[in-house]
């Protein structure tokens, strides 16, 4: 702790010329700035005294970085993070240039500074801690930094698969989600799955004259309108029958941990700019939008969208739809049942067509396990706070990745405060999440390292 | 009727000649085209021995040209018709190019050719016949013929009121819809009106992420698809409270009438394309779709459009609405009612704009009237069959002109066969159309002077 301490000020200059680096993965012109993103992260680890290696991909590289292996069995952790950042658009936005990192207000702004630069940099200088200390480390540990997280990680599995054996963990470490204030570190304990459709309805082969035409055929717009219309209820509820079988109930301790936040409807709907907030009655608002599943419509297409009027009766209707799903839901058997439950509905008067689109797995790990329980003690430890549980509403597939191929459960510590402007404009990183992180992390693997110690390596969870 | 009969074939080449003008009013590179087209007219009728004039507009010039006025009060007819023709486009859909006529199996194949100038022009030669056989007209005639018909209309209403004392008329008659086939000429007596409407709903003031947020808030395009879908029952009826207080029962006669047409639901839902026909219970769809109120869905919006899913709550969400209405609706007293349910049936979960956009009201002349009868007789007369009465589902603004500015109701006698093509490639004009529409149009002064001479002028319908 006392070399994390007397350090922080290198560490702080060594994270902002990291983030100098535009490693923006979407946009072919920084192929290059995602070459030398990769070999800054190798370079760095290696100075640090890991061996790093870049791993070539059809896409962006893969670093992989481990501690030197010590003979003896020692619990294997692997930290995950990723170098490529979202793209800074909308430039006019910022307040100062997305790759050129300052320190304003105890905060360090630009882009990939907390989404995931800063993130798993924390990890990096608590384990150069204890590597440079001289501190014998309680785990073994592998880096993981892709570049293609804002890309969808198409080229991540592949990479863990071909590695299997060396990649093999006990558990995975990811700080890439986010903690509701500095006074609350939080262990993400679950996460939402989602399940993407798309619906068509076609009625007449053309757009028709709606004075000539209209009132002898059914409006596609409207037989769409009325399908959507009746899958969420005034309840809030999703009607379609089977939806719900599977949700796991929030437990008692769970509802207990999500009362603990500091959560306020008034302040939360003023954000949103909303009349009103609406959801699935019985529920809170947070556990709305983190611990129940949803059925959203994201977009809706139909005939005339111009200026004034068109009067036609439109050959086809469509709408694009996402489920946000809990555990025990899967995607596919929900889209099954999404599926069944329209053709069901759906009028002789028209087509239906229903695509599925992308899906993911729900992702959890018990709040009250053991895994739960050393990422507790590292984070009451590291920010000298008491830690809150919490779950989140979005997805990160690559959870669902390390559990299907490397068969580890992930710990989600995230270090992102709600202010952090991820994905937007003037991005930041709480100076006092990245030492509350660095110290968290370095009490991490101690913890780790006796928790896991205790147990069987097959039983990770 | 000798006349005619002889003189056909120059008329053809006289028509072909017109249509050979690219008289398209909405494209501003044609402007000079139109000030030709207007030309030709008035050179025309002047040729045949009518005073004719072009009158400027703050668009395109309205022509106006009358029979010579003679001593003795006579009846007067305006016969209402318009140069302007539509854009060709799709150009490749065409089979010969749309300003080059040509005859081909009975047809007269250009644009414009049914829609209008074919039509205006069978009562123009009926008109010379009068005139070059010496041959005592039984009205006084006014030909109006404008240029902006395929693009509202927007000034003729002002030529109307600033010409007022020398266009008061006894009626008007017009030739610009269709008739069922050749063997069933047609006078259609009543049209429907429209209303437009705009409705959009607005909850979060942005696009929210639909994991973060999702669940919170109501989702706007779900708000609009449950507000859309209740305004149409399962019976096809619309479910706002007064929508038809003023409906004008269709009577056992007109309904007789009706059912005399040679409509076959089979083959019109084969020629729609559409898995069914659907529409208001208690109706057939000829008459749904011409003698009965709709409300259609033009066109829908909200959200994400474009290709795969963006995991969105859009900020807002909009529908494109127009009713088609029937007497005595009127579009400002169904627009109030619109607004009225849908402010009681909107949730406070989102903010509502109902934003009414153009209306026309509906039309209807009595079909047992004495001027429906001269029409009849003109019509059997002319094509040698039992004419029909017919309704028609669109709305032609300017006949609610012609009743409000001139007083005077008018008479549809429409040349246009099913397969005319108006608006599309490969627009037509069936030749013995033509030939019965002047031999119709020859009759019908005769008729209509009959007829006029025996009521007051001021009881024009």
């Amino acid at each position: 702790m006392t070399y994390l301490h007397a350090n922080e000020r290198r560490f702080i200059d060594e994270l902002k010329d990291y983030l100098r680096l535009p490693t923006i993965s979407a946009q072919a012109e920084h192929a290059s700035d995602m070459v030398a993103g990769a070999r800054w992260v190798a370079d760095h680890c290696r100075a640090m005294g890991l061996q790093a290696e870049v791993c070539p991909t059809p896409g962006h590289p893969v670093v992989l970085a481990n501690t030197p292996r010590r003979p003896g069995k020692r619990p294997r952790v692997l930290i995950y993070g990723h170098y490529d950042v979202q793209p800074p658009d909308p430039l006019e936005g910022w307040e100062s240039p997305p790759f050129e990192p300052r320190v304003v207000g105890g905060r360090l702004f630009a882009r990939g500074a907390s989404d995931n630069k800063g993130q798993h940099f924390a990890h990096l200088k608590a384990v150069e801690a204890y590597l440079r200390t001289g501190t014998e480390l309680p785990c073994d540990l592998t880096f993981v930094i892709e570049g293609e997280e804002e890309v969808g990680s198409a080229h991540l599995p592949e990479v863990l698969r071909r590695r299997r054996a060396e990649l093999t963990c006990d558990c995975v470490v990811i700080s890439d989600t986010g903690m509701p204030s500095l006074k609350l570190p939080a262990l993400t304990y679950a996460l939402r799955g989602i399940a993407a459709l798309e619906i068509k309805v076609t009625g007449p082969n053309r757009d028709l004259h709606s004075g000539i035409y209209g009132g002898s055929v059914a409006n596609p717009a409207m037989v769409l309108s009325q399908l959507l219309a009746g899958l969420v209820n005034q309840q809030g509820r999703v009607t379609v029958p089977g939806f719900y079988a599977k949700v796991k109930a929030l437990s008692a301790f769970e509802r207990r941990q999500m009362g603990r936040l500091p959560h306020q409807d008034a302040a939360y709907r003023r954000f949103l700019g909303s009349p009103a907030l609406f959801g699935e009655r019985g529920y809170t608002s947070e556990e709305r939008r983190t611990a129940r599943p949803t059925l959203e419509i994201n977009g809706l297409t139909s005939g005339y969208q111009g200026e004034g009027s068109k009067t036609i009766v439109p050959s086809w209707a469509s709408a694009k739809l996402t489920l946000r799903l809990v555990p025990d839901q899967s995607p596919a058997s929900i889209v099954r049942l999404m599926k069944a439950h329209l053709r069901r509905i759906c009028p002789p008067t028209v087509r239906l067509e229903v695509k599925a689109g992308h899906g993911a797995e729900p992702y959890w790990v018990s709040p009250e396990g053991p895994l739960a329980a050393a990422a507790l003690a590292a984070l009451r430890r590291g920010f000298g706070r008491e830690p809150v549980l919490i779950r989140e509403g979005g997805s990160i597939p690559i959870v669902v990745g390390f559990r299907k191929i490397l068969r580890a459960e992930s710990l989600l510590l995230g270090l992102a405060l709600p202010d952090a402007n991820a994905h937007s404009p003037n991005e930041s990183f709480h100076l006092e999440a990245f030492s509350g992180g660095m110290r968290m992390s370095a009490h991490l693997w101690a913890e780790l390292g006796q928790t896991l110690a205790r147990r069987p390596a097959s039983s990770a969870s």
